[in-house]
Order: structure tokens, then sequence, then C-alpha cells
């Protein structure tokens, strides 16, 4: 190599497109996970958004989807510029760090200089512009050797997310706005999430990281050496013959643990992790109340609609999620939650809208799964 | 003849299976309308209970049943019994003079001493006992040249309901609590029917009438000729092989017009209307509360579920009703009125129950007839 390459150059972005996302049961299901739905009525799923968002900044050739092999054949029709040398299929669940780590390892052995950023398929970002602006600054923070995560400023003390906490500034010209990560913090309680959203000291997690492949893979060698060796020999055998063979024997076998607790976590302890804050909205779209929100904002007594527009209602708030061609009568409900599905059912209200997950726990023990 | 039977071996019951039950949509409709739905948890359908409180009576060979052609196969699956010889299809719907008065008709050319009895396929009477001890009386009066209704109880001043308004005691001793009725009133106000029930001098009119056919053929014959001769004319054909030709040149001439204004009210004026008034638990079922308070009458606390057991419910009120296999889960919804049907879905609450007719009314003004 002569030059090397700038850092927006060795960008590469990574789409863990999974979870299951239970409390959107029963639109969500383990066979149709959210990112394969259009939640938001922009007339394309969220993974097609994601991608749209994040094209502009690596290329539509440089963009990898992880994703399990029971979701191919969505994603690879819904999101037809995906290459798929770049579509990594896992055999089974494994959390973040094996799907993240595992594309990044792939991608460090055809380019080691690669910066690789992991965006979740199912966020909704509406200022896209803004987003970007935030990931340029990360890519030129992860490129001085940094993990970089977007912290989301927060609007409200919301016990839902996770915190980061604020150290220094990095001086750094390349991204003016790039901040030290003191630590991550989990989900609080809400008197400790509102002194943190007063202190202004805390970031919401989006749970979005930069950094260059080599940096995760040394970290998680540090902190998972099994786990590192294991994604490893995959990767070495991933764009040969012995694909097949070789996931077949290792996948299985690989620990399930969230990457914030394989690197994230002690990255930061080791002050290796920064954060660009983000000032644009940001959903993570978790229950049909944040799907409400998103629908009805900047229209006011309006009942979200979304899907089949066979609809008579006279109820004023609320959000109706169909996947059937039925007619649907709501009269007199408001704060309503109605999700039709060909063989399932949901009736509830936004402010019940987070016990969804309990229901889904309970259909697995009741031998319901057939309908998870 | 030798002598004359007695009042009970003249009785014949006329089943009238008509109307659509707009309020009960979208479990009712013009295909399945409610009398041959379970809408009690009994097992079986309003129409099975209704034959099977009033076969001990007449015997199960003297009960008639009108209803609309495009019923005949539910019919006929449901109630095993049934005579074909004493199965009237309508043409087209003609309100309720057309149909008890053909049948009566019909009755009348076979047994010209008949005393017939119509009793709505739809209506819920759980104590047989007590009903049945009413009508015996009222068959009594009729022999004696009466058109006799039977009054109900007011338990509270409903405004769902027309009234009877009482007369002087017949002092008959085979019907010591037949009373004659002054007039028939339409569903008053509030007010009025307050007063109604305060005052013991009104009943509810249960669309109930017991009466030699002969003499509703009279009665018709003064108020409605033409109607009168129309109907006498298919009753002539009917048990011919005229039955069919004559039926579709006559019957869709028929003026239509309920039995309370081609008769029940004029002959009240005459003075030839006795009322027995019938101390028994009456429902008509009329909307989705009705069925609620049905189904929880002596239970407290608990959600009503008609058809569907696939439900995972923690509502404790309301009223869930499913002609579909899906799993229905209602979390945290009161007071709710669920109504699941293959091509139509209905969410709203018992105290909007009444609102379903002005919906099916939009329903058909928008061009969604098929759904009625």
């Amino acid at each position: 190599m002569n030059t090397p390459r700038k850092p927006i150059e060795r960008f590469f972005t990574i789409i863990p497109a999974g979870g299951i996302g239970s409390r959107l049961w029963p639109l969500s299901r383990a066979s149709a996970p959210k990112f394969l739905h259009d939640l938001t009525g922009s007339g394309q799923t969220l993974l097609q958004d994601t991608w749209d968002r994040l094209s502009p900044l690596s290329g539509a050739d440089r963009i990898l989807v992880v994703t399990g092999q029971a979701h191919q054949g969505a994603v690879v029709e819904q999101v037809e510029d995906l290459d798929l040398k770049n579509l990594v299929l896992e055999l089974s669940p494994k959390d973040s760090t094996a799907a993240i780590v595992l594309a990044a390892a792939i991608l460090a052995k055809r380019e080691p200089d690669v910066i690789v950023g992991s965006f979740a398929a199912d966020h909704v970002i509406p200022d896209t512009e803004a987003f970007l602006a935030t990931v340029r600054e990360a890519i030129e923070v992860a490129a001085t050797g940094k993990i970089v995560t977007i912290g989301i400023t927060p609007t409200e003390p919301s016990v839902a997310f996770g915190y980061i906490k604020l150290g220094d500034s990095l001086h750094l010209e390349s991204a003016p706005n790039a901040v030290s990560v003191d630590k991550f913090i989990e989900k609080p309680k809400m008197v400790t999430a509102r002194k943190y959203v007063e202190s202004g000291k805390y970031l919401w997690n989006a749970g979005m990281f930069i950094a260059p492949a080599a940096l995760l893979l040394e970290q998680l060698q540090k902190s998972e050496p099994e786990l590192h060796a294991a994604l490893n020999e995959i990767a070495d055998a991933w764009d040969t013959m012995y694909r097949e063979s070789v996931m077949h024997k290792v996948w299985p076998t690989l620990k399930k643990i969230a990457i914030d607790y394989s690197i994230a976590e002690p990255a930061a302890e080791a002050g290796l992790v920064a954060v660009v804050p983000g000032n644009f909205t940001w959903h993570d779209v978790g229950d049909f109340a944040a799907i409400a929100e998103l629908q009805s904002a900047g229209r006011s007594g309006n009942l979200a609609i979304l899907g089949n527009t066979k609809v008579l209602a006279d109820s004023s708030s609320g959000i109706l999620v169909s996947d059937t061609d039925r007619l649907i009568a709501l009269i007199g409900v408001e704060d309503i939650i109605v999700v039709d599905t060909p063989d399932a059912l949901l009736v509830t209200t936004k402010e019940h809208a987070q016990r969804v997950k309990s229901l889904v726990d309970a259909l697995r023990a009741t031998g319901h799964s057939d309908l998870l």
C-alpha cells in the first residue's frame, strides 16, 4: 500500500438484523421480526429505511447484513442492492458479540484496515443528515484508535435505555464533539434517570459502535479469548470452500454475550471508548406505544393506522396495526392498541404496551410457541 | 266434529326466525343472523333454545318455523325435529305481519280451530317452567276469543322496549292473572319509562302473541284487507302444487308492516287484546352489553367469552366473542367488547355497544354491504 486510506474510505457498515421484538407481538414474530415490517408508515420496512440511511455514507456495496438463516429470503427480497458476498447468515441466535465481531472479522480478512460501524436494523432516525454527520465524526475518531459510540441526547428521563457517562473532550480537530466515555450504565431506576438527565453528563446508549475491526478483535481477544478464537476460525474459512463445514462445527459452540459486556464496558474501563453526541431524534420502537407516538408525531387527535386501510373508527388516539384484509371497526375506544394478524389478535392500551412481553413469555410457557 | 278440542290441544307454536340483529354485528349477519348463534354459552343456538323451550308445550310436531330462504339449510340442520311441512320460507323480508299471519293462515287451512302462539327465535328465557305456565294461561284466554300477549314485569325503566298498559282483570277461572290490554305504547323516553315502572300498571311488550288463527285473520281483514287477501291467496295454494307459482307472484307485492300496527294496536282499541303478566326473566339480547350481562349473571369479575377458547386475557369485565380459531390476547382492557370474525373485527366498550347499529348503517352507506 502506498498512502493510507482516509478514514471514510475505510468505512464499512454492518447491519445486525436480529431480535424478535417480543413487545411487538403478534406483529413481530420469530418468523417475521420487527425489522421486516413497516412500523413508521414510510412504505418501507425498518431494514430498508436503515439501508437507505447508511448507503449514502458507505456506498451500497459496503454494507454487510447479519441475520438469521430463516430471514435470508425476506432480507434479499427487501434489499435488492445487497451484495450476497455481504450477507452473513447465523445458524442460530448467539447474541450481539458473535454477530458483530464475526462480521468485523470477515471484513478485516478482506481489508485489514477496515473501520466498521454497527447499526441495528430496527431503529428509526428521521433526520438522516444529522445522523450521518454524527457518524462521520465517529469514523474520524475511530481512525485514531478508539471504539466510538453514538450517544443520544436524552429528551426525557427514560428507564428503557442504558446511559453513557461522558468523560473529557478528546480535542480532535476532525471530530470537535467527540468525548471520552467514562463508563456505560445499565437501564437505571427513574429517580436515577432523572438525575442523569438533569446533570447533562449522560447520554442514551443507542447501541451503535464504530471502530477499526482490528481493535474490536483485539479487545475481544483480551476479554473473551475462546469466543475470539472461534469467531476468527469462522472468519478464516468464510471466503473459502470450508465456510459451511466450519460454521456448522463452530457456530453452535459460541458463547452468547452482548457486545456491551464483551467489548464496550471493558474497553471503556481501559479508556479506549469515545462517544459522539447525536442531536437527532432516535427511536428504538420498543413497543406499540412507541409506534403510536412515532405515528402521531406532529399530528394530534389521530388514531395511527399501519397496514390495513379497511378501517371504520371514531377513536382519536391509539394505534391499529393490521396484517390482514379484514374490516376493522373501532367504536368509542381511546388509547387503544389493536394488532390484527392472521393467527393472533392483540387488544391492549398504550398504558399496558410494555406488558406484551410478559404475554409472550406466558405463551411460551403454555406451549403456544407456534404463535411466537 | 264431536266435542270441541281443549284449548291446549288446539295450540300450535309459530317461531318467526328473522331479523338481522344489526347491533350484534359482525357476529350477527344477514347471512347468519342472531338466532343461528349461541349467544348464551348454552352450547345451543338461540333458535335451538327456543325450540326446546316450546316443544314440551305444543309437541315438536306442532311447531312451525318462518324464516328466510337463505337460512333454510342452517335451520334444518339446527332443528332436527322440524317437520319440513312446518317450514315456511320467505322469499324476502316482509316484516312481521306477513311472516306470522301467513303461518297462521296456513295452519288455519289445516285446522280451522287452531290457536297459534308466536315467539321470536332470538329471545332468551332462562326459566322455562315459569314461561310455559304463563303461555298455558294465555292459551286459555285465547280460547275465549282474545288476542293475548305476554307482558314482562319490568325490572328497570328501560327505553329499549315498548310497554303494555294494563286494563281490568278478565276474572277468568282458567287464567286468573289475565288482564285486558288498555293500549300498547312505543318505546318511551326515560322520564316516562320511570313513571310507567313506578305505577305498576305497565309491562314490557315482549312481542309474543297467542290467539286463534281465525281471529288474527279476521282482524287483519279489517285493518289491512289487501294484505289479508294476498296472504290468504298464498295460504290457499300452500299445500298444493301451486305454492311456488303463487308465492313468486304474490309475495313480492306484500306490504311490509309490523304486526303491532296491523293487528295488535287496532285490536286493543277494539277491546280484543288481553295480557298475561310474565314473572320470568326475559332478554331480547339486543346488543353485546346485553350478552355480557347475560353471561356474567351470577358471576362477578368475569370476562365473558363466547366461542373461541384460545384466549389469554387479564381483563375482568367485558365480552369476547370469536368466530375464528385465532389466539386472542387482551391485556389491561376493561369493559371491552371484542368480536372476532373471519372477515371483520369489532372493538368497542359496553358503554358504546348500542352504537354498533350506526356503524352498520355507515357500512351500508359506504358500500360494504358484503360485510353485513
